[in-house]
């Protein structure tokens, strides 16, 4: 039986500064979390888990049985699914610039957050920078919106303009650019998708190396930052 | 002052049956509201407004001032936006084949099917068809996620196998097809996008002309549906 104090511990990890204190993030759901179990380098601490999941995973270590009421207490889904996983942090690094980059601008719905980590793991892009006002990435929404790729892209949180001034080059997705279709293929530097409703900051659009864009034909205004991730990814690498 | 008839009356939008049976659907926000005003044939019932918004449309039929109070109690939004609209229903018409068709196969989450919709309007296809087991399009949580673009892309519901069986050529996005880069442009015919948890039924799979695929280069398994969506009509519309 989980005590009052291990309940709300875990609730707690919703709240950023509590989650940064305990350095663990809430990961759910058997793909989810079977995903993290299984790509190396990631550090589980405590796996909350109902009997007929623990059936199949009678070697993990750190495992603790709930029935699914308790699963319901501690978890941050609607419907919770079979199996919750407190995971250490990821170590602190700095990003690669070896292969393209995605730089977040303000990137704050924590589902887009996630789809867009999702987006760059399909694409084998494995360093996503984000600014300040981004979300969380240790966010349980973001997290749950990455389906399992925070297992393998890193993400770099709270870079602001001063680490973009230092790359070259830098692509800026913005609606008046050169067409992604003449753009030619990219394999370094940086790709910059700003804030939907906002656009591009000025200070970024001036540093921009060149600007990019998805040719519209109809009448909607703009495209989700996602979409537009995902379309500019699939034109733009080779 | 509203009255608790009419609140109770907005408030039963939010279900299929009863919307069905006003033949009105609720819009919400400057934006999007805005859009449906300005977009020909669009036959807006009643506006809702706080006298800040009104203070600009001072010509327009049909608005009552609300309180934000009020305004609160008829939203579906979290966070109301000035203006809430009641639209009558779209006449229902056939699906023009003139040119791409999309044919939605239960894409059961809201927002993924108006996002949806806002790609198609972005792309300029006009037509989306949508199977029995698809998200009603008139859905509050649809018709904020086109942005605006329920104004200008015709949805048509519980449209079965037996209308694809009669369409050509007809195109499935699937995991296993030919590279979305070496399969040629279309300009005509049937795109269909699956739901992502099951993918798409072996019937569909039975009437396909070819089938089209997004080249994964990383490790995430899948992609949303409305970013494939996004990423295919890129590559595959001249």
């Amino acid at each position: 039986m989980l005590s009052k104090k291990v309940i709300k511990d875990i609730q707690s990890l919703g709240h950023k500064k509590l989650r940064d204190e305990a350095g663990l993030f809430v990961a759910e759901g058997r793909k989810i979390v079977e995903e993290l179990i299984n790509t190396k380098g990631v550090v589980i601490d405590t796996i909350y888990a109902v009997p007929d999941w623990i059936d199949y995973y009678p070697d993990l270590q750190n495992v603790k049985v709930v029935t699914k009421a308790e699963l319901q207490r501690i978890s941050f889904l609607t419907t919770p699914n079979k199996v919750l996983a407190l995971v250490k942090y990821f170590p602190v690094q700095e990003p690669s610039t070896k292969s393209l980059v995605l730089y977040l601008d303000e990137i704050q719905d924590p589902g887009n957050l996630g789809t867009i980590l999702r987006i760059a793991d399909w694409f084998g892009i494995y360093n996503v920078v984000c600014s300040e006002q981004c979300a969380d990435h240790y966010n349980p929404k973001v997290v749950q919106a990455t389906m399992g790729s925070i297992a393998r892209v890193r993400v770099y949180s709270d870079y602001e303009l001063q680490w973009l001034r230092s790359q070259k080059p830098v692509y800026v997705a913005t609606v008046e650019g050169t067409d992604m279709d003449r753009f030619g293929k990219v394999n370094e530097g940086v790709l910059v998708i700003g804030n939907e409703s906002r656009g591009i900051r000025e200070e970024i659009l001036d540093l921009a190396t060149a600007r990019v864009s998805i040719p519209k034909k109809g009448g909607a205004e703009s495209l989700n930052a996602a979409i537009a991730t995902g379309i500019l990814l699939s034109h733009m690498l080779t």
